[in-house]
């Protein structure tokens, strides 16, 4: 089997299916983040990693600031997805021979500007020698109040809303979003979404994930869904890297949620999730999204 | 400055030498792991990153099991230099669109089997495409009993004690070794290493950092440092990825450390730390060590 064809989520199979939740691990693979439960005081504690990549998830001309920004923003998002508040981060940069070591300090700036914003200690991490320029960021984040809203724990019925617009990745949005972490820990606190992850590949292969996780089918009102200005439907539904909120809100809660959002940022009902029946299960596969191995 | 004058060292210091504790934050950068409080319980919580690089860490012949296992064991011999035990890990691996999906498994599988003789839970991470193999491991970590033993806690009159004997990394221990996690909790709980750190670049690279983040000075009895099989005095001093324990201890706790010693591994003395001398600082010059970025 080659990995074109296995793609992400074939390979990631194949790499960690094999692994079990132990004793302390609340949740293991498969969701936002990790979530570990410390034997002392119960607290749950987030964890995640994430990479970027030049030539992948960047280009040699993107502005060094921005690349840095983007590999934290990314990883916050994460966080954000599950409703948790970062504590603590640790950078490990690969490290090209001709790189400048001023261009570098410029990737730290760019991290360390979002690290204050958002309150995250900078606690440490290496410079390892690589051909090519990446990043790796561990992040470890906590839950204020309430637990951690996961994806697997959405409902037949739950109505699905979005934060934002989506199909901006392509405007440049994809190094410039802001993680919605005061937006995840609000709908977390207020126990107003029932199930919750990020979008980072696109609805159209997100939503099919977070329906999956919960055991559902949807139902999604293309029409429905927020769009950036001048992005296509097709734009708004398959284009990666939005970085918005997907979550599912039981029906009893849709006026609360709608009446209580102290944010500007929009948040839109777009579809409902529906038992699973069998003979639609090809709806799953109707609608595209990023995948970092398949060929397109 | 170019790349190649600064260093490992020095590139780390343009990186994170702004980078200030903060609420929380027991240790920051510059000590094995960093290591957290927890809000709610207290607990110290160690956290830990390390990346192994095709061409740099590795070869292309090298074993995929045994590339697995080394990406692993030079994370968990981190969190053995401070006493403490390992707890979860998240594994990312940058992937080449030509790898083999099989030989991926297979560096899964070397990691696994050293997490599970380890205990670690593995807890997720990703797939990310990349021009190069790479591993990235993000570990966390706990104490038992006891608090964190860190680099910079060395008093003067210490004297410096390494775990097993040194310089047999060329001859494959850098990808077999067995990381000192028992001997390195057992030193913890016990109160009998002062300070501690592991050696991944050397003893003479190391043992200037462990005497500088104390700020003392050290004498170095070159005939007593335990030599592996074949190895001159030059190489075990100066070669990297030893990854035993390189310790303090209170003079008044030698003897103690002598008798109730219980392991197979061997544990020698091999100098002294004492105080810092302006007109002596050339000899912490005087050792080697690897360094990623200089070229030698």
């Amino acid at each position: 089997m080659k990995l074109s064809q296995l793609g992400e989520e074939g390979l990631l199979k194949l790499l960690t299916g094999r692994w079990r939740s132990g004793t302390g691990v609340r949740v293991g693979v498969g969701d936002d983040c990790a979530v570990l439960r410390s034997r002392s005081s119960g607290e749950n504690l987030l964890f995640k990693t994430d990479a970027v990549v030049e030539k992948v998830h960047f280009t040699p001309a993107t502005g060094r600031r921005l690349v840095g920004r983007k590999a934290l923003a990314r990883a916050l998002s994460d966080i954000a997805a599950m409703g948790g508040e970062p504590w603590a981060a640790l950078i490990t940069i690969g490290v090209p021979a001709a790189a400048n070591p001023a261009d570098l300090r410029r990737v730290y700036a760019g991290l360390e500007a979002l690290a204050r914003r958002h309150k995250v200690r900078l606690v440490g991490g290496e410079t390892v020698r690589a051909p090519v320029l990446f990043l790796s960021i561990a992040l470890l984040g906590r839950m204020r109040t309430g637990a951690p809203v996961l994806r697997s724990t959405a409902r037949a019925g739950d109505e699905i809303w979005v934060t934002g617009r989506l199909g901006a990745s392509a405007r440049g949005r994809h190094l410039l979003f802001e993680p919605r972490l005061a937006e995840g820990q609000w709908l977390a606190r207020h126990g107003l979404a029932r199930a919750m992850m990020d979008l980072s590949d696109g609805l159209g292969a997100d939503l099919p994930r977070l329906a999956k996780a919960s055991r559902l089918d949807f139902v999604l009102d293309e029409q429905a869904v927020p769009r950036a200005p001048g992005a296509s439907i097709r734009a708004a539904i398959n284009d990666g890297e939005d970085y918005e909120l997907l979550l599912s809100v039981a029906p009893r809660d849709a006026a609360r949620l709608r009446r209580l959002w102290p944010f500007r940022t929009r948040i839109t009902r777009i579809g409902k999730l529906i038992v699973r029946d069998k003979a639609r299960k090809k709806s799953l596969k109707k609608y595209g999204g990023y995948d970092h191995f398949k060929k397109r």
